[in-house]
């Protein structure tokens, strides 16, 4: 998507045909910095300090860790260390491990001597595929936006609400819950979200309020507690958001407070999306809430949070007196009956067991 | 309640006899500093600048702002005018209206040379009857955790969910949604309260927390988006919040977010309490949500937020990029079929208009 009005993707070839290149996702949304990667050290700190982050973009930037590491040396030790200095980057990334192996999977058959170009061309193929998804998945859930815009005889703004980031910066390209609005901002449907700012780490504010301004797409950002008064409203046409682990069954564990908003949309007919990419299907999964386990996190995201200062510098500040005791529960669980349908790259469902095997016979 | 192992008020007259003393709450919670207040403009100052705030502590201040400037000048003139300057300060408080008039209905009909001590004691009386009505809703309030507690012998802590500041430092002791906890953990009721962080202004994280610190009561802050999941798995035994109006069929206005809990409280059968003096009721409302205005702020707040830098500065810092737009809507609007029931210094009640009239049938 665009950046001062110039196309991006998250990680794109160097001009040079070795290195690569990202955007340093750690200084926005107050700088927008490029950064190189040259080699193995380069792309694992690129990984662990979430330079990039993202579960698709993740995998990307360590299919191209592996290239890197293959044009320096493509032995079968390095290839083995490779693999394992980047899987230590961010072990629990499951994208990463995945394409950790898509890479081995090609490679380890090889002579040394093939693999540098193997790599490469194979790192390029994930990247593409994860773009050929993202689209595919913004094509079939901008349908949902167009039809709201046309069952208004056109004249008016559709309003869509999200959480936290699963935009572009989150993949390579078009994003998850973002990629339906871009792709209907794109076709000239007049489309106006709310921004959750998505406390505790602010991804809301920081990225999807930056991805959303930098592509022209009109937004507002709100606090988390907002969006409940706006559908009581009538402000708030559908609510799209990503999310991290899906069940067999539907139900969605997403950024902490997605529950919330569904509940919301649910009690004021609005209706609830969630997009995905199949691969975050967990099948084996029925029921959400008591199965999958929610990570807590450091305190210090909840009592401190970063921002820039009238001198321009960024700093972070304390929110609380000193010694304040919190608690930072990363994701929670929607259950599948709060959610109206899932939008896939290979098109929206129920958001049941019925409507996803349906989707994914061969996965199902 | 407590500050550093001292009992406190909110407000309270100094050792002389005549000035009167206030807890700096702007400075809260990163400094703790009490305020001396001698004339009418320390009094206007305190109020306009939000030194004191939360309606029924305004209305207190408000009187004594009158005593003070009548120890000055007790003459027609100087009444009226002290009035007016206080009414000023704070045009949209319905608590400093009140205690104004209240202060007019004993000093008008006296002779300047004796409103000085009348004023004096009008204004003790007001701040005396403030602290009783807490304490009688904290009172009964604090059976409801009383009640939870002896359900499972005895053998557990009860969890209270609470979200924005209805604490002691709204009033001038004890609180509203927090009277009851403060009531039940002096009476050796294990409780421990979940800290609704209450994004944008924060009023949980910077005076919830700290006064719930102070009192020693246990306490954990948590992101405004975590109560849903927390009441997914059984950690929270009731909520208790504060609200702003209550109409006659007990829909209640409270800080944005409020029911996006009430919602989640609902969806899991935790009940949902809502603490208020009889004051807040407005008795020509039906229908919150249709009828109450809902006041948009300055995007400021939402956009930035004031915190502790490392080297001890108090900055505030810019969450976004530059130029974000920013919506903040301050309030929302509980419906009464959320509502579990209303604790009020009457008693607890059903949340609707038999339950209010049942408890104030000289005012339904």
């Amino acid at each position: 998507m665009k950046v001062n009005n110039t196309p991006y993707r998250t990680i794109w070839p160097a001009s040079d045909g070795w290195a690569v290149e990202i955007i340093d996702q750690t200084k926005l949304p107050h700088h927008f910095e490029t950064v190189r990667l040259e080699n193995l050290t380069d792309s694992i700190h690129a990984i662990a300090d979430m330079l990039v982050r993202g579960a698709p973009l993740i995998g990307a930037t360590a299919a191209w860790g592996i290239a890197l590491a293959m044009h320096e040396n493509a032995s079968d030790l390095a290839l083995q260390s490779a693999c394992e200095g980047l899987y230590q980057a961010r072990p629990t990334a499951v994208n990463l491990r995945w394409a950790l192996d898509e890479m081995r999977k090609v490679l380890d058959p090889l002579d040394p001597s093939s693999r540098r170009e193997a790599a490469y061309a194979r790192a390029m193929e994930i990247t593409d595929d994860d773009v050929e998804i993202s689209s595919s998945l913004g094509e079939h859930g901008s349908k949902l936006i167009k039809n709201i815009w046309e069952g208004r005889r056109r004249d008016s703004i559709v309003n869509v609400l999200t959480h936290c980031n699963a935009g572009w910066l989150a993949t390579v390209d078009w994003g998850t819950a973002l990629a339906p609005i871009y792709k209907a901002h794109n076709a000239g449907i007049p489309v106006h979200v709310w921004v959750d700012e998505t406390r505790p780490r602010n991804q809301g504010a920081s990225l999807t309020a930056w991805e959303l301004k930098q592509h022209g797409v009109p937004h507002t950002l709100i606090a988390d507690n907002v969006g409940g008064h706006l559908m009581q409203h009538g402000k708030v046409d559908l609510c799209i958001t990503g999310t991290d682990r899906t069940t067999r069954t539907g139900d969605v564990c997403n950024k902490i407070g997605t529950y919330l908003k569904a509940l919301a949309a649910h009690d004021n007919n609005v209706p609830f999306y969630v997009a995905l990419p199949g691969t975050t299907i967990d099948w084996t999964l029925r029921d959400g809430v008591a199965e999958i386990p929610i990570e807590e996190r450091d305190a210090d995201e909840v009592l401190r949070i970063p921002g820039m200062c009238d001198d321009g510098v960024v700093r972070e500040v304390l929110l609380t007196a000193e010694g304040v005791t919190a608690a930072n529960y990363a994701f929670d669980v929607t259950p599948a009956r709060l959610v109206t349908g899932l939008i896939t790259e290979r098109g929206v469902c129920a958001a049941s067991e019925s409507g996803l095997s349906g989707l994914y016979p061969d996965l199902a």
